[in-house]
């Protein structure tokens, strides 16, 4: 979204803002409710959501008058890093906005979870990402392979950065992508397993692009995941331990997460496939010696992802119930028990040429 | 480290054990002992190393057997990666190295914590880092900023990466530096004040390089900061929250850490100066609405400085007597409570200005 429109969204609700005002009117914002009550599994976009229930936020009234002196507050703050061509962290906008009131001893805000929760709001009743109000998320992941971008005037590409890669920023909003010639996209969670495959060149032998979560998918890599895919028809491949946990990784890049649920539609990658590891193939490609024992945690997890309805496929339920039954997991790195390059001379060409993927 | 240099010396300790045996003896491998009652402080160096105590590890040796077994299959293990020019992490050289041994029961290792131990025993009985038996760390930090670099047979300019910066691998054995212009390295503790830095392009205007660390300073960042001041004698400012952990960040760029006393001489800088944010800076720049509480384990930790021989400067032991006198703490991004360009365009240009660092 370019500056300009964030703008006049910011624009607009002061305006309605004015509006009642200059009505007589006690001056409310209308705020989509983000809580578990209305979040909706949407299975025909395949995407948490939220449903239909808005609460509006008064001016005159005793509960909302803080809340609704501090999304303004941030409404402007946003509008002002807009104005000036800035981003920053939550962090930091907590600490530029936090002030005592003149003539009280009220502050603007107490606690960063306050103001945090306001940008959500904002982010909820404009439609808007909080990455294009120019508030940045963490930075963090890596990316390698067949893709050229343009960012900040530079022209990078990623085939030609080393042993390195290029660190992902928090804020992908305003890269350009030039020359996308990858296949596919790769998703790696764990930073070793992404070495291997980048000092074996998989990128280049397999014409892709290798993107490294580092554990949990950050922000700006789900939207980079989700910009190549939307805009390039990119298909996705997730590639996690075999886990629970590496699992629900892949589902929050997929169909994204309760907590971000007002943003999948942009952050979530619905077209994406999970490649492996499953449990299933630590018996196939017999990495027995390399089994951990589930622990109670990872069991109860387990139990958790078979009541998802974005986990009931069979092909899902009969990999959780195995490891629920076994009582096992494994990590990538696993493979490393046949032989090092075998996750990347065997084991991936081998999924990929079969599409031995799970939905 | 040439390739070949590492491999002679993995030779070198294995014809001596062939030697002993020819010779009818009990063959043993010569290991610096590691524990806290041989890591000393080098003044003279500004370093922590080893003392002089060795152990030796024979092989007819109910104790010894096992490990000397897991030594020399560590080092058989890394002379391979060497030879195939290939690089693994320690969790994959376990699984890789983790077997069970023909006609017994007994595995070759059975926990992580043995095989990681046995490459620290080669790492100090060769003196050699395990990065160059190409063993990685786990890669963390970015860089940006006026260096370009040569690695895998790229060019790689780390003022040309837009907003992203050039993701620092685990193992920076094989970069090389093509081009170092800039004045000094600025080591950023924070994700969000290298995002504030980078985008206020303050590595361009300062000509400097900016690392960032993301917390903890992993062992290639290490690596690489002593390099470049190695080489080129760049100068190196550490810039970390005012609390003690943030101080600990800085003694462990600085004079390496007790852990990895056997190699500070390659992995510390001795050179680096401490920027900020001391708890002066705090009262000094009016930062007291974006002031922290300390809290019990931030007192202790301060007590704990307070006793290294490292910190015994009356500049520190001022500051940290104040933290703890006054009970506080403060981060990076408090900074921003001024404005959000006061760090860049205020903070550390004075304070580098004024040379206002702490030893």
């Amino acid at each position: 979204m370019e500056r300009i429109e964030a703008q006049r969204r910011i624009r607009e609700l002061s305006d309605n803002i004015l509006a009642q005002v200059s009505d007589g009117e006690n001056p409310f914002i209308k705020i989509p409710i983000r809580g578990s009550s209305n979040v909706v599994w949407n299975e025909d976009q395949g995407l948490l959501s939220l449903g239909d229930k808005q609460s509006k936020r008064y001016f005159i009234n005793v509960a909302h008058a803080k809340k609704f002196m501090q999304t303004l507050l941030v409404a402007a703050f946003s509008n002002q890093l807009l104005d000036q061509d800035m981003h920053t962290s939550l962090r930091e906008a907590f600490y530029s906005l936090k002030h005592t009131l003149k003539g009280s001893k009220e502050n603007t805000f107490e606690e960063q979870s306050e103001s945090n929760a306001t940008f959500v709001d904002l982010e909820v009743a404009l439609d808007i990402l909080r990455d294009e109000l120019h508030i940045n998320a963490d930075r963090r992941g890596v990316a390698a392979g067949e893709v050229v971008i343009e960012d900040r005037g530079d022209t990078i590409d990623w085939s030609k950065l080393g042993s390195g890669g290029w660190a992902i920023p928090g804020n992908v909003e305003d890269i350009e992508f030039k020359n996308v010639t990858a296949d596919y996209m790769l998703v790696v969670e764990k930073n070793a397993t992404f070495d291997r495959l980048h000092e074996d060149k998989f990128w280049k032998k397999h014409n892709c692009v290798l993107i490294g979560t580092q554990g949990q998918a950050a922000r700006g890599i789900r939207r980079l995941i989700h910009q190549l895919n939307g805009k390039f028809k990119l298909p996705v491949y997730a590639f996690t331990d075999s886990d629970p946990y590496g699992w629900y990784i892949y589902s929050v890049i997929k169909i994204g997460s309760m907590n971000l649920a007002h943003v999948s539609s942009k952050l979530g990658t619905p077209q994406t496939k999970f490649l492996g590891l499953t449990i299933s193939d630590i018996y196939k490609y017999e990495l027995e010696n390399a089994i951990i024992k589930a622990k109670d945690v990872d069991l109860k997890r387990a139990h958790d992802l078979l009541n998802y309805p974005w986990f009931k496929h069979k092909e899902w339920e009969s990999e959780i119930k195995m490891m629920i039954k076994k009582k096992v997991k494994a990590e990538q790195k696993a493979l490393a028990q046949k032989h090092l390059k075998f996750v990347s001379e065997e084991y991936l060409p081998e999924k990929i040429e079969n599409k031995d993927f799970l939905p």
